[in-house]
């Protein structure tokens, strides 16, 4: 009997095209995804694809929002667990998304050239992961907070890359390091604020 | 009388044609960055530049090097100073030179997308910040030292580029703020070592 190939609904069709090129880059950096073997994995046409997506960095760009959703849902907190807990497993996930994804990775945090589509993606994921972190403390971080707190993020990024890479300590005393210094960045988020 | 053009030797050229496309850059992506107006504004032929630089690439990777060690020999610590005076100049000189050319800026640090080049270029800039900062305690920083203020530093990248758009709080509360994470860092990697 010959495969019957199913039709998909629009929706339906637009989120199979989006997680082909999710699971693309996760072994690629995302400027290489190629839009032919895309439509060659879902059987379509060129005409197609561009029918969902009006253009290829529209394709890219929602492929990069895709994965750095998938990233964000990873790092949601268990609100049962005691607030602390709550960051040390972020962190523990945050590691383990990178290790199981490098390329998608760095297409999320490191990608964006000069893009300001991919930038502002980029913006909008680090912002919505500070709101992970203090959405159990204050609904509203302060924009010193929230300054902080994206630094210390950009310093869990940087140094998980470099963790991967040159494992110089255990994994433990990884998420000890980033989660210590999270901690030790409140009262000089609070210092700071004085002084202003 | 008519202006006379000077010939300039090899190498004298090669710094012009780099200098050219540093200034470029402090006002704009360097990935638009035209060869055609540096070519104008050197008054030379294609040919010549391509004679220098054998592609547009070659050049583009020359002008962000030349603007990242514009940026490490800012940094370079005043040896007269004590040590942590030495690392508040650095943090002060960091925030200035983002200040005073956010295009170079993002080109050094956020530009890289998937190019090899330009990521291998980063890795050493940032290693390069890495021995400024422990040159005066450490000539070799052990892989953990190095993976925490490498994270440090991106966090000094992302929290002076929030600071820059937003101004949460003063320069010198910012500067305190980044020098104290500092600080607070090195017991931090001391328990790290232990646990490991």
């Amino acid at each position: 009997m010959p495969a019957v190939r199913r039709r998909l609904g629009p929706e339906e069709r637009r989120q199979q095209l989006v997680q082909l090129g999710v699971d693309i880059i996760k072994e690629r950096p995302f400027d290489r995804l190629l839009v032919d073997e895309v439509i060659a994995a879902a059987h379509i046409s060129k005409g197609l694809l561009f029918h969902y997506f009006p253009s290829k960095r529209d394709y890219q760009v929602a492929v990069v929002r895709a994965a750095a959703d998938e990233l964000v849902s990873l790092l949601q907190p268990d609100p049962s667990l005691p607030v602390l807990d709550q960051l040390r497993h972020g962190i523990d996930a945050y590691i383990s998304y990178i290790e199981g994804n490098p390329a998608s990775y760095n297409a999320i945090v490191r990608g964006a050239g000069s893009d300001e589509a991919l930038l502002a993606l980029f913006e909008d994921t680090r912002d919505e992961i500070v709101q992970l972190i203090t959405g159990e403390i204050t609904p509203d971080p302060s924009p010193l907070l929230r300054l902080a707190l994206r630094g210390w993020i950009a310093s869990v990024e940087e140094s998980s890359f470099l963790w991967l890479r040159d494992h110089p300590c255990s994994r433990e005393a990884l998420i000890e390091l980033l989660f210590q210094a999270a901690l030790q960045l409140l009262p000089l988020v609070a210092d700071a604020a004085d002084v202003e």
